[in-house]
Order: structure tokens, then C-alpha cells, then sequence
């Protein structure tokens, strides 16, 4: 039974992809017991593309999957029983990108979110339509509706500099080249979706997730009206470090931190996010129980961070749960 | 070696899907030893319909895919190897309609030309670049690069009636519910795809392939100043009855030919069709071998008319080639 204080809990997370999902599966496995349990997930789509005239929306798609019990979790990514045959019938027509692991049974989540954006529904609605297949048991919510996506500087011809999409830069290259900024492409004037900052304000505990503190995390708090939120609402928000003994626990995490000028640590992050009382967003952070932090401000525990099943998770949700509770005491 | 008088041949084929593709596997079957032969087919696009978002031109397709070799020749239609995966999918998702056949290979052909259309590109240019990989060995032309889709007039609530796109009177009723009329949905306004014209006009023979008089020819007929050409045209026009002993070969054309006040007969579709020299389109018409049919201005021939291969689909177009010489001397 896990509540907070004594009120029902709403929790909201904001989230990337696989990591956010099996965070969100720990989530959801810790507020099991739990009837009037509202989860509420604000999820990147920095990450989100057109390619061959899909829509695709890797983040979302990553969760909505993975909580709908038919992510191969073998494999990390994706649809369990998933094929690539389209994939090679669009090599064959020459049709570009050929990088991208676009499978048959992910094309038909795509050839509906692509209808649906072409009728004119606002992504949030479509995410709640594929949703209503899914039933992750989380509330889904898109950072926005709005188009906007991360691009990377890289090198390009003759010395000059070039922005490929994020994708390109993850999947196509590994993000093995170096990159020098990321570019939120609509960002700026993007809204949040509806309900995200009510979700932020009202939930009684807010949880970053261990997801990539730079293109995940940081884009959605890129997002005009998200921070301010954060910093407004009066519950904990506390943060799982996705750095463990120096290194991402999955993902590209030190790929990206050291090109926004962080440190690829628990400690660095921490401080990267900031403690509530001097203007940052956290109350509380989780580390690993090998690592160390410490911040002003900021409430440090260390447990074990490994998500290896659900149980794992929703150990690590309940003693984000139990730090959130001691810095509301 | 096949000449008409001494002039290299070039041959247009107005066709429609499965039944234009067998015989147009035949044309090229019986030109394929003429290294200067020039074959054009003329492609009904009225059954053309967009799904799930994707465009979708069955007949251009049916004819791309046999002349390519990746047809499935068992089935009778689309791919071999085809399997129905996302079909399946988009259906679980409650995507509508379900009872059209769309296949994952084909999917990916309705991917490219989307993009490609969505692009800014003409059908004819999409067309052109989907065969780059096909190779079909003949010119595909669709009729006009303008969308114009067939409908078909049948009863609806309250004793009124509606008009349903011809797919689902055809795929989801087999037609097997009563039709009133069948309406080209833009096509008054259409106008013919470069090429068509020319093809027409300037062919050595012109063929009327044995496809539906109504839903496949004649909609390419009414495609603006498609009629015109063929009335204008030199060279021989030769038809081939897609109608023996009274039922269509393949297809439902008993079902449409009704529709427009024509009989189910070889002898019928000739004098709907009409003879030149009357201000209508045939020079000569190839029935089979048990049928009769004459009318005036038309040189009847009759032969066998089944297209169980290529070597029997080339001796017709052999048939009909020898015909247009007899019409012509």
C-alpha cells in the first residue's frame, strides 16, 4: 500500500523511451495495490520523425508497448514477433532512410497515428486512441502537440557544420560522431499538451525518470510552461540517476552530457537538475548504492537502480516514493 | 518476328488489372524478339483508392507486379509471398475498413507512391520510378494523373441510395449487391497523363485489352479526349472480348455491364464498343473461338481467348497483330 502522506496518489513522470517504460512497468507494479492510483506519464517526443511519410513516435511507442505487455524484451526495442519485411521492400525500391529499424508490425501503429495527424487530431488524442489498444494502465501524455524535434550539429563537408536529425545521429551513427549542440526544431514555440502542466502541478509527487537527462528529460523540460511548473507545484519532486558508476545504465547518455557541458556522473546530473530551493527542480535524488552525490539542497538516497524486472523498478519507484515522503516531513 | 506492313511495332494496350497484366505479358511475349518493339500500356486508375492513408492503384500494381515476376500467380492477385501482418494490426486497432486485402509487400509500393505523390510528383512520374525496380518491359501510363475514383450507385437507408467507392462494392460485396450506376468521381475534369495521347495516336496498333468494358476500359475511354484520339488515330484498333459464352473470363463484368444497359455477350461489347467507320473505336474484335458475333465496319475473328499462359495470352495478341495487318491492307 503505498500512499503518500495520506492522500491518494497521482503520480506523474516525465519520461524517454525504454528506460522511461520499464521505469513506468515499476511504477505501475508499485501502485498495484493501489484502486484510485492516478500515473500519469509526460513523455518526450523530441525523438519523433517522418520517415517514409510515418509518423513515428519512438518514445510513446517505447511505453505504450512495453506496458501493453508486446516489447521484446529480449531484444530492448520494439514489438515482440516483430518482422522487417517492409523495411526491405522500401530498400529494394531505393526509397531512403535504410537505417532506420522500421518494423511491419510498428508500421501499423504508425499508418494509424499518421492517418489520425492527417484528419487533424492533435497527437495527445491519437496517443489516447492507440492507448485504448494498448491499455498500459498509465496515462500517456506527449510533452506537446506540437511538431518539434531534436536535431544534432555535426561535422559536415569542408570544415562547415550540419544538423541531422536526431535519429540519424542515434541509430545511423551510434552517436559515435561528434556532436556539438542539440537543436530542439520547434521547441521554442511549442505548447504542452493539454493536461501536462496540470499533471505536473497537481501530482502529488513528481518523478523524473532514470531516462537521458539531455535529449529525454531535457527536452521535455525544454518545453515553454514545464519548468516554470515544476518549480510552482508544492509537492516532492524527486529523480533517479540514469548514471551508474559513471556510465549510462542504457542508452547514449555519456554521449550527450558532455556536449551540454555535464559530467557523466549521479553527482553531476544532480547538479545539472538543480535543487528546488535554489531555483532547480529537485527535492530528492536516487542513486546507486555504489555511487555517492551530494548537493545543497537535495535529498540523496542510494538503492540498488538496476531495472531488471518490474520488481526491480518498483522497488527503486517505492524508495522514490519513501525519499519523496521524507522531504514532505 | 512480328511486323505490321514494314514498320517497327509500336504497340498501346488499354488495360485494365489482372486480366491486362496476363495479357500484356502475352504482347511482350509476342514482341520479345522485336528489339525496337515499343509496348505502352494505358492503365485504368478509377479503381485507384487511398486506405489507411496510403494510395493505392491496384490495377498499375497488378500489371508492375506479373510483368515483374513477383506476382502471385496462384492467387490470382498481389504478391507472392504476401503475408497480411499489418492488416491484422490495423484491424486490432480498429482501423477501418478491414475487408480490403492489403498486403505487407504491397504496403510498401502504397508507401513509396504516397511519399512520393504527397511529395509533389505526378502518378505517372511515381509510377515510372516504382517500375525502375520492376522492369516490367512496357511502358506503364495511368490513364491521367489526376485522381478520379469510381463509385458505385446501390441502395441505402430508407429506400434512398448512396454511392460507395467501387473497392467495397467490388472486395467487400463482391458485387453481389445491386448496382445502379457507376460515377468517375473527377473524371470529366481529368485530363489525360503525358504520354497517353501521343500513345495513342501514334501507335502501329492499338489493342483494347479483355478487360471489364465497363469499370476498366470504359472508364479509360472517358478519360477527355482519350475517344477523340482513337477516333483520330491511323492505324488499326483491335478489341478483344473479355466476354466468352456469355460470362466474363475473369472478373465481374456480368455484374457491370447490366449496369449500363449491355448484354453479357462477345457480340454486345463489340457494338458498345462500336465500329470506327460508325464513329466508334473498333477496326477489328477477336472473339472466342465459340462464340459469333458481327457487326457492321468490325472484322470479327475468333480464336482461342483464354489466357492460361503467356505463350496462349501472345498467340491472341499473335491473332490480333494479324488482324490489325488484315484491316489495315
Amino acid at each position: 500500500m503505498v500512499r503518500v502522506g495520506s492522500v491518494i496518489v497521482r503520480v506523474t513522470v516525465l519520461a524517454g523511451g525504454i528506460g522511461g517504460a520499464r521505469f513506468l512497468g515499476g511504477v505501475r507494479a508499485a501502485l498495484a495495490d493501489e484502486a484510485d492510483a492516478e500515473i500519469t506519464a509526460i513523455v518526450n517526443t523530441g525523438d519523433d520523425v517522418t520517415m517514409h511519410g510515418l509518423r513515428i513516435c519512438p518514445d510513446l511507442d517505447s511505453i505504450m508497448y512495453t506496458l501493453g505487455g508486446a516489447s521484446d524484451t529480449e531484444r530492448g526495442w520494439g514489438r515482440q514477433g516483430e518482422t522487417w519485411r517492409i523495411k526491405e521492400q522500401l530498400a529494394l525500391y531505393g526509397a531512403e532512410p535504410t537505417w532506420f529499424g522500421l518494423g511491419d508490425l510498428d508500421i501499423s501503429t504508425h499508418l494509424v497515428r499518421t492517418r489520425m495527424l492527417d484528419a487533424g487530431y492533435p497527437l495527445s488524442d491519437v496517443t489516447a486512441a492507440l492507448c485504448d489498444r494498448w491499455k498500459p494502465g498509465v496515462r500517456l501524455l506527449p510533452m506537446t502537440d506540437d511538431r518539434c524535434e531534436t536535431h544534432v550539429v555535426v561535422d559536415g563537408e569542408n570544415g562547415n557544420r550540419r544538423a541531422i536529425h536526431f535519429q540519424e545521429w542515434w541509430v545511423r551513427y551510434r552517436a559515435e560522431i561528434p556532436a556539438y549542440a542539440f537543436v530542439q526544431v520547434g521547441l521554442e514555440s511549442a505548447q504542452a499538451a493539454p493536461g501536462v502542466l496540470e499533471a505536473i502541478l497537481e501530482a502529488d509527487v513528481l518523478l523524473l525518470a532514470p531516462s537521458n537527462p539531455v535529449v529525454s528529460i531535457g527536452t521535455i523540460l525544454a518545453v515553454p510552461g514545464v519548468r516554470d511548473a515544476i518549480i510552482q507545484r508544492t509537492g516532492p519532486v524527486i529523480g533517479l540517476s540514469p548514471i551508474i558508476g559513471g556510465a549510462p545504465v542504457r542508452g547514449m547518455a555519456d554521449s550527450c552530457l558532455p556536449v551540454i557541458g555535464v559530467e557523466v556522473s549521479a553527482q553531476a546530473v544532480a547538479a545539472h537538475y538543480g535543487a528546488r530551493s535554489a531555483g532547480g527542480l529537485l527535492d530528492g535524488w536516487l542513486i546507486h548504492d555504489t555511487d555517492t552525490a551530494a548537493v545543497d539542497g537535495i535529498a540523496v538516497r542510494a538503492v540498488p537502480l538496476y531495472m531488471t524486472d518490474d520488481e526491480a523498478s518498483a522497488a527503486m519507484v517505492q524508495a522514490a516514493l519513501d525519499l519523496a515522503e521524507s522531504t514532505r516531513a
